[in-house]
C-alpha cells in the first residue's frame, strides 16, 4: 500500500462528464490498495471568469477580496468530484482549504504555504476515505482566505503531499509527459521516462508550461517523488503506477534509474521574455545598481544581464529580460528615473524569445555552448544574449525564429526520435 | 445613527453592472450616518448552475458536499460587493459564513441558524467598515459548510440583523414591496405599507414569494423590524429609510400604525403542492401515524391533510399535501411501507394549487371561510380540501383554475384597487 496524491487540472475538471472519469481514475486508484488524496482546480475557463469580474468591479482591486472571489472556482469543484466517487461507491469528503487547514503567509493573491495540518486528514485516508482538496487556496493566521496565484494547483498538491509523507504526487494534466521539447514544434520530440528536480525547473521556468515552477521548487526541497502524466487516459486503464508518464525525480534517484544519461534532456523555449537595452550609462560604480533596485523593488524578475564593454567617455550600454508581462512597468520605473541612472535612449523590445538547453548531463562535460553557438550560426540566427547555469545554456533571439532554433537544436543534440 | 442590515437577492447580484448599483444603494446608506451590514444572494441563475453539476454528479448527492458547491456563489457576489464598495471609496470586508461564524446545526441543505459571533464583525462596523456577508451559507460544530435551503439568505438577513441588534433588515427585492396579491395575476393588486409578522408568515409560504417563511419566522421571534422593498429603485434616490416599501411588524405595533385594518389582508396562490391519496387504509389506531412518521424523519413537510369517513370493513382513505419537489421522495417511502401501511393504492396528483385568505382582522369576524367557498362555487371552482388556521383559510383547487380562484376572491373580499 502507498499513499498517493493526485492532481487534475482545469481541463480535467471542465464539466460533469470529465469529472467522472476522473472520479473513474481515482477509484481504480483506490482499489490498488493505495490511501489516495486528490487535489483539483478549478473548472478551466472558471478562474478566468472570475477574475473578470473583480477587475469590472475595481481595477485596482484589494487583492484579499480577490482571493474570496476566485478560490471558489476550486471549493466547486471539490464538491462535485467528492459527489462523483460517492457515486461510484467510494468514501470521499471534500477538504477545503480553510478546513484543513492550509496556512499561508497573508501575500494575498500570491501567497506561500506555511504549513498543512494534516493529522485529521490522514486519520480520515486511513478510514478508506478519500480526500479531495481544493488546490490554489489557503488561509492566513487572521483566517482570512488566501491564493496562490495562478497554478498554484500544482504547489498544493505538491505541498499535500509533503504533508502527508505521500509516496508520491501524480500530476494529471493534459499532455502524458516531459517532452524533450514541445511536440507542437518538433515532432520527433520524445518523452522522457525521468527528469531531474533541476533539469524540470529549467524546463518549467523557460516555458515548459508542464508544471508550474514553484511546485518543481517545493518538491525539490521536500522530496516529493512527482510524475506527470495525462489525464486523458482510459479511465480503466489499469492505475498510475504502470502509466508511461515522466517522473520528476532527484540527482541521485536519477543515476540509478538511468545508467547512460543523455548530455541534453530538453530544448525549451519562451516567447514571453522581453529585452531592454539602457544606451550610453556612466560606466562609473553604482550605476548598474541604479537600474536593477527599482525592479527588484517592484518585484520584477531580471533574467539575463549582458553589459557590453565600456565604451570610450567612460560609456557603456546595459541590455536585460524581464517577462513581457512586465515591460510597462518596468519601462515606466526607468523613465522616472532616467535622470538618476544617467542613460541616454531606453530601448524596448518585445519581439525576442529565449530558448534553451538544459540537461544535467552538462555538468560533466563540455562544449555544450560551443555546439549550440555552431548550430545557430550554421541557420544564420543571431544571437542578442547569452546566459548560463550548471545544466542550462539560455540565448536570446528574434521572436520569428523559435521554431527554427528548437528545431536545429533538438536534431544537433541527438534528442529526434523516429 | 441607527444599525441597519440591508439584503439584496440574485436578481440585484447579477452581474457587475447590477453589483455596481447595490453598492451605490449601500453607501448612500451608510453617508446617511448608519452602521450597515449587506447580507448576499448569489448571483440570480448561479446557483441553479451548480445545483445542476450536483444532480448530474449523484443523483443521491451528499448534502455535505452539495453545500460546499452551492455556498460557493454566495462567497463570490460577497468578495465582488466589497471590491465595488470600496471602488466607491468606502471602507468594506467580506465575512464568510465560516468566518463569523454563522453556526448551524448539522441538517446539510437545509440547516438552521444556532448563533452568529457578532463582536468582531460589530467592531468593524464600529470602525466605519461595511460588512458584506454570505448568505445562506453557515458551518456545524464540525466545521463543516452548511446552507440554509433555497432562498435562504432572507433568514441569514434577519439572523444577522438579530445578532447585531439592528435597528432594521431591508429586503431589496424585485417587487417593491408586499401586496394584496401576485400583480401579475390581479391587475387591481394594492401594495400593503403594513403587514403583521403573521400574516406575511401565511402569505410567504402559500407562495407570496416576497419573503422565505422562515425568515419571516426569525423575524417574529427575534423582533426583528423587516422592510421589504425593492432593489431597482435609482441608487442616487433618498435612503432607504424614506421609501415605500411594506413594513413587517408586531400585531401591536400594526394597531399602532392602521385604525382600521380590513378584514382580509391578502390572497396568496401556490402551485407547488402536491397531493397524495393512499386509499382503504385500515382504519385502526397507529395507521396514521405510520404513514407521517416516515414523511417526519424525512424532513418531508406534509401540510393539508384529510382522513375521509371511514367506510364499512374498517377502511379509510386518507389525502394529504406534500411540497411538489418532495413527491418522487414520498411516494418512494410510501411504496416501501404499503404493507406496513396498509393501503390498496397510492394516487399522486401535481396538478393541484392552494389558494388562501390571509388576515389578522378575520380573528374577530366570523364568516371568512363561507365567503370564500360561495365565490369560488359560484365560478364552479371545485374545492379538494381545506385547511384553517386563526388568520388563514386555504383551499386546495384544479391548478388551471388557479388564476381564476385568485381574481375570484381578490374582488370577493373588496381587496381591488383603482
Amino acid at each position: 500500500m502507498a499513499r498517493i496524491v493526485m492532481k487534475f487540472g482545469g481541463t480535467s475538471m471542465a464539466g460533469t462528464e470529465r469529472i467522472r472519469r476522473v472520479a473513474g481514475i481515482v477509484k481504480r486508484q483506490q482499489e490498488a490498495g493505495h490511501e489516495v488524496a486528490v487535489v483539483v482546480s478549478a473548472m478551466s475557463g472558471e478562474t478566468d471568469r472570475l477574475v473578470n469580474f473583480c477587475r469590472e468591479a475595481d481595477a485596482l482591486y484589494d487583492p484579499a477580496e480577490y482571493d474570496v472571489v476566485v478560490a471558489s472556482g476550486e471549493q466547486v469543484t471539490s464538491g462535485l468530484l467528492a459527489m462523483h466517487l460517492q457515486a461510484l461507491g467510494c468514501k470521499a469528503r471534500s477538504w477545503l482549504g480553510w478546513q484543513l487547514p492550509v496556512r499561508t503567509d497573508d501575500a494575498f493573491s500570491k501567497a506561500r504555504i506555511e504549513s498543512i495540518d494534516s493529522p485529521e486528514l490522514l486519520a480520515s485516508m486511513a478510514a478508506g476515505e478519500i480526500a479531495v482538496i481544493p488546490g490554489f487556496q489557503g488561509l492566513t493566521a487572521d483566517n482570512r482566505v488566501t491564493t496562490l496565484g495562478r497554478g498554484g494547483s500544482d504547489t498544493s498538491a505538491v505541498a499535500v503531499a509533503a504533508a502527508i509523507l505521500a509516496d508520491r504526487c501524480d500530476i494529471y494534466t493534459d499532455v502524458d509527459g516531459v517532452y524533450t521539447t514541445d511536440p507542437r514544434i518538433v515532432a520527433k520530440a520524445r518523452k522522457l521516462k525521468n527528469v531531474t528536480y533541476e533539469e524540470m525547473l529549467e524546463l518549467a521556468s523557460v516555458g515548459s508550461k508542464v508544471l508550474q515552477t514553484r511546485s518543481v521548487s517545493l518538491a525539490m526541497k521536500e522530496g516529493v517523488r512527482v510524475q506527470v502524466l495525462s489525464s486523458f487516459i482510459d479511465e480503466t486503464a489499469p492505475p498510475a503506477d504502470s502509466l508511461p508518464g515522466t517522473m520528476i525525480v532527484s540527482d541521485a534517484e536519477l543515476e540509478g534509474l538511468e545508467m547512460e544519461r543523455q548530455l541534453i534532456t530538453g530544448i525549451a523555449a519562451d516567447k514571453n521574455e522581453a529585452k531592454v537595452t539602457l544606451t550610453r550609462i556612466a560606466d562609473r560604480p553604482g550605476a548598474v545598481a541604479a537600474i536593477f533596485s527599482p525592479l527588484a523593488n517592484a518585484n520584477i524578475n531580471v533574467d539575463m544581464i549582458i553589459q557590453n564593454v565600456a565604451k570610450d567617455k567612460g560609456e557603456t550600454d546595459v541590455t536585460f529580460t524581464v517577462p513581457g508581462a512586465d515591460l510597462a512597468r518596468t519601462q515606466a520605473l526607468l523613465e522616472a528615473r532616467q535622470e538618476a541612472i544617467g542613460y541616454t535612449r531606453l530601448i524596448c523590445d518585445s519581439k525576442v524569445a529565449k530558448v534553451s538547453v538544459v540537461g544535467v548531463g552538462m555538468r560533466s562535460h563540455a562544449g555544450v555552448a560551443s555546439t549550440m553557438f555552431r548550430a545557430l550560426a550554421d541557420r544564420g540566427i543571431n544571437i542578442q544574449a547569452i546566459s548560463t547555469s550548471e545544466i542550462k545554456v539560455s540565448v536570446l533571439i528574434d521572436e520569428d525564429e523559435t521554431e527554427l532554433a528548437v528545431r536545429v537544436l533538438h536534431t544537433a543534440y541527438g534528442l529526434d526520435g523516429e
